[in-house]
């Protein structure tokens, strides 16, 4: 099938997607050096206006999927559910909204994890089985999928998506057990990182991983229970937060109001580190930490770890303005607005060609001659993927002027492959894999160039090892994976993609 | 579920469909009032325009199904395939085609059976199993798909269409033989009508249930085999008819070419006649008979059966113009264009208001006032259904200056529900299970009603019983079912709606 | 501009078009081969749903224009309108329709008649002007648009459009006279074929050439007056026919009612003859004559004046249905369906390459095997253009089996070119003007074409010379233009294309 | 019309809108409570790519219009244009902009500036007249547009659209003189605040009104020139800036080159100050100016003007972030993310219902509750128009726990229309203009609230009254217009609304 998913060799292979936005004209590298985050999950249960609660929620978990979303509705049993390509703004109007009637929802925001993309692949999947409806969304990636899927095909099973979330739900319909019995059994089949919400017309399930890898926190508004990626999307609805959702927990939402289970022990906590870096909103906040002070913290430990003398400080757009400005404040270096990005510019977007972009068009990223014009800078950024971009920008910010050009990046160097559900390039393709920070800092045109340590993240982080936890995931800074990643068997080496 | 299927009731219960161009402005029994036809098939095998061939086949057959459409080709085991909402020409452009690679197609135009229409209702359905890719499309509708879907719930099988199609997916899943004696399995357990298309990396299979309720034709084009729900498809992209495939057969190809096998003996052949009487186009050959001509000799055997003098013959658009014909030249009335359809009407225009069409405004069929004026008009159909649509076209005559009116039915009185595949109303609606003739010509307004005899239906199909057919299938006329369709348990009695 | 139209040479040159189906596949000639009618007008003055009826009317008139629609209504003063692309039921939907508010409407569908077709040139047209809101919209073609154009132009006019409505607006506007008057003014300026609509605040004025080339009919609905192209709208509504609009006629409603009132004596009744032979809808009258009747006599008296002894008569659908059965009820022979029409083929419609065509690939007619096969057959058509299609139909026959071919056309040859308002190929791709009947009968490779005399078609529509009238034009056949169309100034021979 | 526009009465009334984003939902005011910029102009004049670019360039131009917008080319005197309703990104996708050949282009970015918008408005306007063909964009409002337009209209001048653009074609077209004295003379008839592009076949001629109310700046790309309404499209697409087009210049460009006119003397330099305060780009230059230290130096002013002791400074996002960034580096206080905006918001997001709105579901923007909890706030933000949005976002600082909220303006009150093309309220909702800053302190429930001086604004921006200029228009703060706004005649005083 054009989704299908690579399957076989020794080695983990990792499947990286080519952007969308960008078919057949000869950019890729530019908007491929960077790292995506698949998907957002959002969950009602009690409330009148399930579905339209569920669009402002989506609607402020966008920045996690924008290929594709949806909503399921449970109206007394009766589910209701659409699905469709693009933003929630464009996949939802009025009528729709209208139509998914019911107390309780599911909604999910998608991306693109494979060259095409499908609307078939977009979630809540709803399934048909012998204890009735099932709707089910996730955030998060399965190590052991493909194992799995071939034990159920092998068995009989047959698969219409290349979704984890389809053989989650083929494991529960197998099971003889009550639903959620069978949910914690299925769920203990699965490694990996992942966030789940499950409907029927009986329960709404929320889980997490036992390594607690991908987030999700559960809110209250009025009498109804909310589920949510992150937190800024209960503040959007109005709702107030509870608590997060604990590694290996699993709560059931029923007649009876909630239910705190688990179908794990806590094994280790690893909250991705990525998260607090990149991907969660500013206005979120994961285990207590909220995303804009944790990365201006980020800035300022990074201005401890390594000042510079210079003229001004800048950030990357969107994600690095909070470290930009803490780096600012911990050196008096003025922070001033050097990049600016382009508001508009999204999916259908015309990239310029090639000729085009040597000739000076500019995507979506522009340097502020005025701003930057005889200055030496200190360029803020969250990562280096592969290297491209940041070579880009600091060209861009030297032909607009600027005198030297010093990067600063809020993370250690990236040099493996995330198997929890962060879209990674080949790991060929990570400039870190292969190069010293000097070679970096040559490939990619500074002046000087410095990675924050893991003892500086952890820091500005403030999580650090307890008894259950190390409280952050950063394999793919320290190849420290909390699961077993890779098989004895070649044929279980592969990851699926989603 | 918003598409789910009612279940349940110790009678058997048909769903029927409101008519989906239609909502919400009252008028929905005017267009309610008609017969649908469920869904067309198409296959290529061998071609190397397989997906374009099939674009122009599904386009040949768009008139067995407007709601949605699909194709699947195999470009040497690697699947590629494209659905949607709407008619071949709108869901399908230039780039889909060209991205539809391979020598191999299965495609599939349908009709919604259910109010609301779903595009996971889309065929083909493609699956991955133990086996690699398979897709399959169907024409029909299995009488026993419930309780084959309960079977396989309750041993862990889910569900994510409402569709017979992904039953017998299930089942060829299921089957631990290699694939085409899992097919012929799965087929056994198969009752009801149907025609299906199967496609995997090695295989495409043609089947025909055993009665041979539903059409399909085999034809070559070079060295290619094509398939097709009606020969009117071969006819469009020039293929030359070879045969109709033959009830309870099962013809395979592969690299060694075809292979014409059967999964069950011919039980006794009882072709749709519905097919005969409306559904199939004019220019398509069923078992060696034009449509067109058969139509033809409907309406010279109904003016043998029942003459009456008038000034002009008139046919109902499109589907009894062939009659009107037949029945002028048998009795040398003139044949007119009393009545005219407009041919722009379709799925998304706006039907005019209750209170419009209290004013006269027509929907999509007029009276020609110049011709029936002052006349005795014998006005042709192919059936009366609810009676509804008949007492409009009456009075719209009536109304137009016509002296008389005489329907005459180039069918028998419609009575009992399909099981088949033909979306028939709720059995409680069709006039003729509850009235006379004479009480239905009093509720049309006709100043006479004729409806074509069983015989004159056989003679003018000219197909008779023998040994193991008795040709037709005429159950809604005479309550003859060829297959069993009533069970001991009640709960196995209702028949899910394709 | 892309849309310009071609000016200058001594010459009339005519500009034609492709056809915007069928863009750059190479199979332009097959399409290209008919004859199109460019507009049909419809108005509504005194009823409270005047958008609803004008929507059922433009949809009624639908075949007289396909490419664009607009409908704008009076609310008491208030303007509302709405134009787009694409067919009536495309461009308008309920949200639309309810904010056309008023009693008053007057709308408008457009065939394209240059190669691109923009949204600019969709009709009615909505003007500011000196006495307030102006809307025009027009069937038909001004022989010296040009020149007026020009005048225009010399004294400071700017068009936004390539229109001929555009144009009567400016000579309305540059009128110091009342409206009324200054209509009679500019409409006495214009030569050539048209049915005009104006709508300002206080009135609605339908007017048609003095010639009399292009149809408009008039009708009441209860106390409202309703105009159209044809009568078959008027049926559709529900409305009383109550006359054509005569030559040189302008009508005048206002709070007063309706005043009959002329802006120019009529000239020479020549109402345009292929709207008999090909345009008008069969359900329509044109002074007093059904189009289906007239076109049943046209098979008539050349079945009298051409007998051809065959198995079958068969028409090219859909124009020529009436025609074919008149000649088969003529001459005994049956009336069959030797060819049949794909209904759904349409402006989206990807048409099939060259090569796919040349193996066998029908675009949207095909030839019915099992009625024409060893047949000798009669086949009729409405006219032969380029001879093309022509062609291609005899030979489609003939592969399915036909033993003789024998054509009959339903008017005289084709060999001049129109400029009332009909889109007709290069004069020097019309086959009749360069060949003999029989050297067209080889290039169509017919056993024998016979054309319908001019007093054949003057018979069949019944319209014959007197006083005022020679009753039709027959220019294209006969070179006999009702006005002048050719001027001393070769700068103004060009004749503008709407 | 529905696009008409209100005429008449004694005093000047001003049209606003409502939000097309936002329709008949009741939440009208929170969106209705900004103050819009109006349009963007963009040219190139020798570029191969010229289409290409006013792509990247109006892209760039997006925030000044995001209604629709056009492009037209000329390709050697040959037009082709494209407009569209809609982002840039949404108008064109490669197909459009590839069809539009040449090396020259003028294009154009639009707000809706009445509550219907119509395509009709979308510029370029295209228009024919004696000299051929004339594309004409703007960016502006001529407040005599209503007097030219009437003597138009008088002298027989019809007009399809409400925009000025189409007046200055009309004023161009009467004359008799060559093209560019014919602009100077059109030019000279105008009162107001404009920026101008023509392009005819020969000539491409930018313009800037006498006062400079209106940006535009003239850069180079190669040998290419470029125009554009902020110098941020410059940068965008890799072209150097030149310098800003004067007050009252006329820049011709044809096959010699550029031509330095003037079609006035400067009156009086009296740039907008609102583009400084909020309208442009961050990175766009305005006489030397960069938009983003500009605001820095507002906020560092503000501060010195008005310093209060507080525990963080926050930006109303996204215009008052460089000045929130000032205010903070000047006091010292941390800048900090107490509000984030939701990115994806935009044209068809659906607002939350009153309902939901009361129970807390934000539409946009956010507080970030980790941030301003327990803390004193100070949130900068660039005006306040009718209140109701500052008040709201006050409360939404409170309800997350802002202990005291002391609200700076980078602005004086606004309490004066403008009628230079800023689309702002109904004078009467502008709270400044009935209301002391004490009583707005406390409708908008502010702990203080502090207005940036006259003065403070134009040290910030560094403009002072010379010989010709006093460098700022400040009307809307100080009722000093910089041209005559208010005439004798009643009719003569309404203001048409582009």
């Amino acid at each position: 099938m054009t989704s299908s998913v690579a399957n076989g060799g020794t080695e983990v292979t990792r499947l990286w997607t080519g952007d969308y936005y960008n078919e057949g004209n000869g950019s890729k590298e530019s908007i491929f050096d960077i790292v995506k985050e698949e998907c957002g999950v959002f969950g009602v249960f009690g409330h009148p206006d399930a579905a339209n609660l569920s669009y402002y929620g989506l609607h402020a978990l966008q920045h996690r999927g924008e290929e594709s979303c949806g909503i399921c509705t449970s109206d007394d049993g009766t589910f209701h559910y659409h699905r469709g390509m693009g933003l929630v703004k464009e996949v939802f109007d009025r009528d729709r909204l209208e139509s998914l009637k019911g107390k309780q929802a599911i909604g999910h925001v998608r991306y693109s994890t494979s060259g095409s993309s499908h609307l078939g692949n977009a979630q809540p999947l709803v399934f048909k089985y012998r204890g009735g409806d099932l709707a089910v969304c996730t955030n998060g990636n399965l190590v052991n999928e493909p194992i799995i899927r071939k034990e159920l095909e092998e068995s009989g099973s047959i698969f219409q998506t290349t979704s984890d979330t389809e053989v989650i739900a083929h494991l529960i319909a197998r099971s003889s057990k009550d639903l959620v019995e069978a949910v914690k059994d299925a769920f203990l089949r699965l490694i990996g990182g992942f966030a789940f919400l499950i409907q029927t017309k009986d329960y709404l399930i929320a889980a997490c991983d036992p390594q607690g890898l991908r987030p999700m926190v559960m809110g209250r508004l009025g009498e109804a229970y909310i589920f949510s990626s992150e937190s800024c999307a209960l503040e959007t609805i109005g709702a107030e937060f509870v608590r997060d959702v604990q590694p290996g927990e699993l709560l059931v939402l029923d007649k009876d109001g909630l239910r705190e289970d688990r179908f794990a022990p806590m094994e280790r906590r690893a909250m991705c580190s990525m998260e607090y870096i990149y991907f969660a909103r500013p206005d979120s906040d994961i285990y207590g930490a909220n995303l804009h002070s944790t990365r201006k913290r980020m800035g300022q430990i990074l201005a401890q770890e390594s000042f510079v003398d210079a003229d001004i400080v800048t950030g990357v757009p969107d994600s690095s303005i909070s470290a930009a400005i803490g780096y600012a404040e911990q050196t008096g270096i003025p922070y001033e607005l050097g990049l600016i990005k382009n508001k508009y510019t999204g999916r259908t977007f015309i990239q310029p060609s090639q000729e085009l972009r040597e000739k000076g068009v500019k995507m979506k990223l522009s340097a502020v001659r005025k701003v930057v014009e005889g200055k030496r800078v200190v360029m803020i950024d969250d990562s280096i993927v592969r290297g491209t971009t940041s070579l880009r920008i600091v060209n861009m910010l030297r032909e607009a002027g600027a005198l030297e050009v010093h990067v600063r990046i809020t993370s250690p160097p990236f040099m493996n492959p995330c198997y929890y559900g962060i879209d990674t390039p080949n790991p060929a393709d990570l400039i870190a894999s292969s190069k010293s920070v000097e070679e970096i800092r040559q490939a990619i045109n500074a002046d000087s160039l410095y990675f924050l340590t893991e003892r500086g993240l952890r820091d500005a982080v403030g999580i650090y090892p307890d008894e259950y936890a190390n409280g952050l995931c950063m394999a793919c800074f320290n190849n420290d994976y909390p699961t077993p990643v890779r098989f004895e068997d070649a044929k279980l080496t592969s990851c699926s993609c989603d």
